[in-house]
């Protein structure tokens, strides 16, 4: 019988504490004790940070790291809890899925008490960590394989009022993007279920494979606008600098008709860059054939005047998978 | 019994030609069918340009396809052999290695003819192409998981006249980095064998794992102008713009005293940008270990005066791993 996940400390203890969050064992692998970093100022807002959901993005546990630095001299008031990594084996094998059930962390909330190592997970921070927050920001990126720009992202909300504090939310990371991405409809998203307990929740997207020194700085400014925002540490909210500009621009997207996808197998070459603006029919990549120099290349284009916001780097793809992700601007 | 390898045109034939060099089937595999590029002007440098060595690295056969788009129009004497992939199965399954029998092609040079399929390769790359070159592009990347400035590189050859004909080349390119590198000592490269026979080698780093618009542009004007070096297209040579900058440097390093590795298991932060000049005790990166936010984070700082040339993009790193490479200014 698998027993209940525990925390080994009290989080309602004032001041700092630093220790784990039990996950308890099962028949696939013994617990697992994730770190976590609770400071509690009393009065005030009550946020959840977690980082390393999937274990091939590595921004946000960086950037985690960094915020169990700073908070202890700079939040001044409120509840913050910073959980760095969720699926520390997922991580150590830089993969996406939890190695043991193959499993992703995001599609199995609020999990289960009894399942596998990954359901395990989502069920003791559904069970001990979400409860004490009314904000959560979950720190993914968009994963190696992939140009993206830093930006904070929602899926589109039912309920319109919870709606529009995510999105003054989201806005507040001060990102070069915000972006309420549709929904594919995939159950078990850990936006999902916050969302369905009233929650705000904000999730920072950190670019694509390169988790560089300019990257992660833009990457903390995100984060610390956004707690400024909440009151929760005293500062001025500014735009990081991101390819020589200070800016940010709230996108939307519909997922199906706003994903592009390769016609034939091939090798992706990128023709344009994240944040360009293009008009229909504008190049956004070419799928060149890997077995014949004599077999035409293939252009693939805007299907209309758009935002390139995700753009393939160099990869080669197999027909229907998706190269380019296109927006327009929020309008709401 | 294998077959000899062979192409399925006469190299000697004069203008463009586009055909296949045949790789025999063994009893690992099938026949495999590299798509080959020929263009014999006659007289004049005679180059082989290679890519798709390593599945994971895709700038290379990426500006090999623009070469062949390109040439035609622009060479004007001599002849350029091109293989935009090398190892196609590695590239379909974005690995390293040959999935089929897990050998690395850059390590099995001359190859074998009877071999498994990764030898046949280097067999017939080696038997019916390297005789037809002076001189050899082989286009590579760094490969994902890493921060790499866009680098031609050699390692050191014995023979003085070889190695300054080598670094004269390397230079041609005009790229951030010219970077002589100390040898492993690892048998079975394609350069040593090329030097062996007096060839002119030049292996193309090409950045990590950031396939980008922009940072293909910069490998395009590489090659571009070391094709204007060696007189086979005409134009005007100059430095790409590389972080605002047009410049160039050339470096050395001595592999096993300037390979920085981790002396824990940890995420590993990046404190410092690819190019950065560094005193001795300066801050490099910093390891967190992932399972207790007590536990001390892990300086690694330069241990002399240097400049930084790789640095690992934020990955989860065991004892020992390299995190991060620097070099001198090459002195010769």
């Amino acid at each position: 019988m698998t027993e209940a996940p525990q925390l080994t400390f009290d989080l309602d203890k004032p001041g700092m504490n630093k220790g784990h969050l039990i996950v308890p064992k099962g028949a696939d692998c013994e617990a697992l004790s994730l770190a976590v970093f609770s400071l509690n100022k009393g009065e005030g807002p009550r946020l959840l940070i977690t980082g390393g959901c999937h274990g091939d993005e590595l921004e946000g546990p960086i950037v985690a790291r960094r915020l169990v630095e700073f908070l202890p001299e700079a939040q001044t008031c409120g509840r913050i809890i910073i959980v760095p990594v969720l699926n520390p084996s997922a991580v150590q094998a830089a993969s996406r899925n939890t190695p043991v059930d193959g499993l992703n962390l995001n599609r199995v909330f609020p999990g289960r008490t009894h399942g596998s190592v990954t359901e395990r997970i989502a069920d003791a921070v559904s069970r001990l960590l979400l409860p004490m927050a009314d904000t959560v920001f979950d720190l993914h990126s968009f994963g190696p394989g992939w140009d993206f720009p830093p930006a904070s992202t929602t899926h589109p909300i039912a309920d319109p009022e919870l709606m529009a504090k995510t999105i003054k939310m989201a806005q507040a990371f001060k990102l070069p993007v915000t972006l309420v991405w549709e929904h594919p409809g995939s159950p078990g998203m850990f936006d999902t279920l916050a969302q369905k307990h009233g929650k705000v929740f904000v999730c920072a997207e950190f670019g694509g494979g390169t988790v560089n020194f300019e990257a992660l700085a833009i990457y903390e400014a995100g984060v610390r606008n956004a707690l400024i925002a909440l009151g929760l540490v005293e500062g001025k909210a500014d735009y990081p600098t991101f390819r020589q500009q200070k800016a940010g621009q709230a996108l939307e997207t519909r997922r199906s008709s706003d994903e592009l996808k390769s016609s034939a197998r091939g090798i992706f070459k990128p023709c344009c860059s994240v944040l360009d603006e293009v008009e229909e029919g504008d190049l956004l990549g070419i799928l060149y054939p890997i077995d014949s120099l004599t077999a035409d290349a293939i252009d693939i284009r805007s299907p209309s005047k758009c935002i390139v916001y995700a753009i393939r780097s160099g990869a080669h793809v197999d027909v229907n998978d998706v190269v380019a992700m296109v927006a327009r601007p929020l309008i709401r």
